[in-house]
């Protein structure tokens, strides 16, 4: 397992994900500001990692203030924690991990300092570690599902960059690999944002996965030549009824997997089953900007005056989906009384 | 319909393709050696237009010869047919039509120079008119079978930049639009070389198309939310039996265009039926360079070290495939029979 971001000597020290892969850049922020810029400007993201991050930010502040002038630690994490959650709008995990955090301030604001900050650390930490042990039960619940010796198709990013551990669909994969039951990773390339070509690509060399890069239409070839044994992929959203919202291009690779008699597998903690979605036409796609069709690395490849539709994700509706592997085990159709089972006692946001 | 390549004034003028969408430039050569280097550099591409280009070409230089020593003009067009020759290893088009002008060349030598001069020119008219009425054929043939008012959704270049008329597919779409019956057009990027974003964008604009540009992955969505009603694509290569390759990720849209119960549409000239061909099975897939993966405009995208799969098309087997729309007729399955009728009396390579 990869470790893109921990605390250490007092820092947060986390790679510089913006430089990849061709730079692997390290930062050491001793201060709030700096992991809020690194959020803000994607040298960390992901939407566990962004959690994360955010959390040991908090604990930063605390010592940071601690060391000058230990009086106004309060009203330094209180900055700390708005100034965070500014980074990034949409982020449910980046709100839920400092809402975490600003419960222990309440709890401990009237203590000695030293105290919260001490709590506020151990609160980043068990973020860190929760989530870690959660890809890795995610990943064993995956590989029990998984065909002997098979190559795999995966798409996005869903790895060590993106969490707090080895990953959900990507976590699977390395377990597989780490088991020798993993045959051969395909990457999809992931337009428009490549983060199957500039980071899943780069976590897999660095595991030594043997991988191939592909682009993402050349992946129903594959198949029909009999090189995908299975796919999986990540989720950004999961509605009642076993309906994934997950990067776009997603529906088209399950559509192209069932067509070819291809395991589709979804991974992802139970904290993505929105329960509140009675299926998959309730959930909101976001649309990114048109800049993301018509330019690639600011160079712009259509011509002016053309408009582009960008959606960021597509919805794959259940019947395409094998199973929903989560941490808390593997969901298969029907898929509602299953994912209900396991979402039953969610602890907070998960 | 664009001209994108003439013969005007004594020489050839062709648009520069390299440097599409962002500028529209024009070259004007008065010499063979600047139609030569244009088709090898790929200011003029698309396999019919290249056979064109090399066959005024051809023309062109039997005119420079005479304007200096006319006694030469015989030799003069012989090197040119060679030069010619050398431009584009594998275009087939480009060997068919340099051996039509040799044929007048043998025909003609004997004769004074500038009747040589006169049938070389008419010979490349000949093959532009005929390969642009064929265009017009394959569009009002591909109109009758549309849907009316439809949005249809096509993948890379086949129009008035790849052919010496309004184009294939493209052909298709434009006399749709022309006609009132197009309501919306689609377009793929086209990963690796981008030729919908640079290329299909570019024409659809010139002629007042709406259009929409779209990441290749995201065309499953499309259709899931009913804004495709049809898909029309081109043909590298047709089998006996219809299984038709083309461009990478023809085949996953047909699969998802199969899957949402929407009309797939081959449009190509009945010259692309290859009856040497049993089936798909039977055709050479090129295989690109990785580089076309892994980078993107010269920027290296993916990690080093990590190898790529970049096959330069796919094949779509019959059994997916609505109908073939060539220039003689609609053939719809069983593909055999209709598309042996259709080949028949082979003109030449044609």
């Amino acid at each position: 397992v990869l470790r893109v971001l921990e605390w250490s000597d007092g820092a947060v020290r986390f790679l510089d994900q913006t430089l990849l892969p061709n730079t692997e850049q390290y930062v050491s922020a001793s201060h709030e500001r700096e992991v809020a810029e690194g959020i803000r400007r994607l040298a960390i993201r992901g939407a566990p990692l962004i959690g994360i991050a955010a959390a040991y930010g908090t604990a930063l502040a605390a010592f940071q203030q601690l060391a000058c002038d230990p009086s106004l630690v309060a009203l330094r994490v209180s900055d700390a924690i708005a100034l965070l959650r500014s980074t990034r709008p949409t982020a449910v995990n980046l709100f839920w991990a400092l809402e975490r955090q600003r419960r222990v301030l309440v709890r401990f604001e009237l203590r000695p300092p030293r105290e919260l900050a001490d709590e506020l650390l151990s609160e980043a930490r068990r973020l860190h570690t929760d989530d870690a042990h959660k890809c890795e039960r995610i990943s064993a619940n995956g590989l029990d599902v998984l065909p002997s010796n098979v190559s795999i198709l995966t798409h996005c990013n869903t790895g060590s960059l993106a969490t707090g551990g080895r990953g959900t669909a990507f976590g699977i994969i390395s377990l597989a690999h780490e088991r020798g039951s993993l045959k051969h990773l395909y990457i999809d390339e992931t337009r428009p944002l490549l983060q199957g070509a500039r980071l899943t690509a780069w976590e897999a060399s660095r595991l030594g996965i043997p991988c191939t890069l592909i682009h993402d239409s050349a992946a129903p070839a594959l198949m029909r030549e009999g090189r995908i044994g299975a796919v999986i992929v990540g989720a950004d959203r999961i509605a009642a009824n076993g309906d994934t919202a997950n990067k776009i291009g997603t529906y088209g690779i399950a559509i192209a997997a069932r067509h070819h008699g291809i395991p589709f597998y979804v991974a992802a903690p139970s904290s993505s089953v929105d329960r509140s979605l009675v299926d998959g036409g309730r959930i909101t796609i976001e649309q990114r900007d048109e800049e993301e069709v018509t330019s690639i690395g600011g160079v712009r490849m259509a011509p002016k005056g053309v408009s582009a539709y960008a959606p960021a994700f597509d919805v794959t509706p259940a019947d395409l989906i094998t199973a929903i592997v989560t941490e808390r085990g593997v969901a298969r159709a029907p898929f509602g009384p299953a994912l209900r089972g396991m979402c039953g006692e969610a602890d907070g946001q998960e």
